[in-house]
């Protein structure tokens, strides 16, 4: 199962009458539209001919200076470039950091859209085991300095990881940037759901720490909305001008219009008006799904991590239970979740499958997790 | 002077009271700013949370068969792919069909955004000679087929050229289609002008006569807005995965709001109004630069070609001249123009140099004009 089956899959969860739980679609229901529209309608009016022009390939100047002042440690916006989602940030990185026959390191599981990116650059993938805190930093060690390694980063996602819905805490980020430090391995944190937090906001960010050694990617799309395709890389000084070279060979920039609009929404104080009805929207449909969980797939042996933040809850099936059996007759009855197979480089991976809280009803919720305990009671009978 | 100068020098034209003759910017005065605004309100009041979510990697089905239904041979819109403009068109192109060592065929000169995208996949660039008819067919078939030559594809910009602002005649055009399909070397056609003739339309595309061996790379820029970053890419049904499986590493997909906008002007027939109004723009403006070019730099020896669209003059200054000295002096005076340096992959250019007819005014160009002409002058009575 590749990258380009996932999203054959996300494909099926747009006919109707199909509950979803597979996607990492955003809630529709949480798109500001009507202030999206506004804003569009301002920049349009008062910027008029230069939203339609040509830009700088490092991105308009007011959106990287509102975006270096929010982040939470030290940011000229000098060090802000401006991407088509975070997505594009691995890709640049993976154009310039990485090449053929080198070492990129992950969290195993990990987020096969920066996979796909790193495989394009056809580098080894070293994937380091991970536990309820993150990646291992004893392995990352050994993984990163075994003769003959040519490790060039490690890719994280320390704030309510997809697929695993972990985050990363305080001590294992100070320790996990001291290890960078240490071996010059620059690190790459994702960071599109960090502002998605439930309870508390989440510790800082590894870069915080090690800003030198960083290269730290955020996105527009789980606060604002993902069909935009916005997001940025704060890089050191040394790559930065990287970064900015394969940015403008492979697109120029990223759409003035959409960039005009980001920043008015931000320097308007709605995207702070914003996020906590998202985060309450988000919690209370994790909430749901956990309790849905909790009756329907409990008593089947389901067991489960409780994310603090973000989209997505990490299930473990019964041992022996073939999962992707289940996987096909829940299809069948229109009910979708994902196998973990895309989420890992290599090897079989365990009984994980993930499940997105945040695409679907209360109601959807509560039916599809019905349909799913009905086919999985079928699939144990069987065995 | 690499690519990345040529942003640097585009970012010089951005200060007041410079008039550039260098950028390749489209005059904003073209561009339909009040049509877009009611267009960006009109597909979200109608299409609201679809318009902000993830959208298929391929692109918007509406847009691609809109796209499919315009060009001037028979293309299923399952064969459009849609690209940030067609600057990323052709990085993925390089992605898929480009290694290391491998060869890159291009006219001699041609755009350096192709030359950027292309060397990042670290190729040999081997540049085939032009006439004014295009690229030399018996040049193209002994450097394809060299011993040891491991050619990928051949880059063309058969409409309104940059830099030269020439157009290969439907002879060359058949001739050149008949050589790919005998060397089996893909041509990749890009035509981000065409839309932009004054007197008659271009021949037929090379693609139409070999589509099953094209890549066809069209886009919005010229005929909508630049700063949007939307255009799209034609490819074979053997090839089209491929490039659909980068595109989705690089980005995803295209912002869904931006290729919502553009489907809504093709389908209300706005573009077919709009565009023969830029057309008419332009060719006024080539007039006006032509004219004065007459009076101010052919009695200095100054030659050049006639455009039959576009945006640009291809010119020449008197053997002998510094053309780096004259260009220097030129900016202290607050006139820009473009060296030929950047479209050439490698050698000394010739004295030849860029101007652009479409941004400055009419007042601007005679002004700017009259300038070039003082400081030429100088120069001139240093030899």
């Amino acid at each position: 199962m590749q990258p380009s089956l996932l999203r054959e899959i996300l494909k099926v969860t747009h006919e109707p009458n199909v509950i979803s739980f597979a996607g990492g679609l955003p809630a529709p229901s949480s798109f500001p539209v009507d202030e999206f529209s506004e804003a569009c309608e301002k920049v349009l009016r008062e910027g008029g001919r230069q939203v339609l022009q040509y830009g700088a390939s490092e991105g308009d100047r007011r959106l990287r200076e509102l975006i270096a002042q929010r982040l939470p440690w030290k940011v000229s916006a000098d060090d802000v470039l401006i991407t088509n989602g975070s997505q594009q940030g691995v890709d640049l990185v993976a154009r310039v950091l990485v090449d053929e026959g080198s070492t990129v390191l992950v969290e195993r599981p990990t987020y096969p859209g920066a996979l796909a990116a790193f495989k394009a650059s056809q580098p080894f993938i070293a994937e380091v085991a991970t536990d309820s805190d993150g990646i291992l930093l004893d392995q990352l060690r050994l993984q990163a300095t075994t003769d003959g390694t040519d490790a060039r980063l490690v890719y994280v996602l320390p704030n309510f990881q997809n697929p695993t819905g972990r985050t990363m805490g305080d001590v294992r980020r100070r320790q996990l940037a001291r290890l960078c430090d240490d071996l010059a391995l620059p690190v790459v944190e994702d960071n599109p759901y960090g502002d998605l937090w439930f309870d508390a906001a989440p510790p800082a960010p590894v870069s915080s720490f090690i800003p030198g050694r960083s290269i730290y990617l955020g996105s527009f799309s789980k606060v604002l909305a993902p069909g935009i395709r916005l997001g940025f890389a704060v890089a050191p000084k040394e790559i930065f001008p990287k970064l900015l070279q394969a940015k403008q060979s492979c697109d120029l920039h990223t759409s003035t219009l959409v960039q005009r609009v980001a920043a008015e929404m931000l320097a308007s104080g709605f995207i702070d008006r914003h996020v906590p009805t998202v985060r309450a929207l988000y919690k209370s449909q994790r909430d749901v799904m956990l309790s849905a969980m909790e009756r329907h797939l409990a008593p089947l042996g389901v067991t489960w991590g409780v994310p603090a933040g973000g989209m997505f809850i990490w299930a473990n099936a019964p041992q022996g239970l073939d999962i992707m059996n289940w996987w096909q007759r829940s299809i069948e009855r229109r009910v979708v979740f994902l196998p973990a197979r895309p989420f890992f480089a290599s090897g079989n991976p365990d009984q994980a499958f993930r499940l997105s809280f945040v695409t679907s009803t209360v109601d959807e919720i509560e039916r599809g997790m019905s349909v799913l305990a009905d086919t999985l009671q079928q699939q144990l009978t069987l065995l």
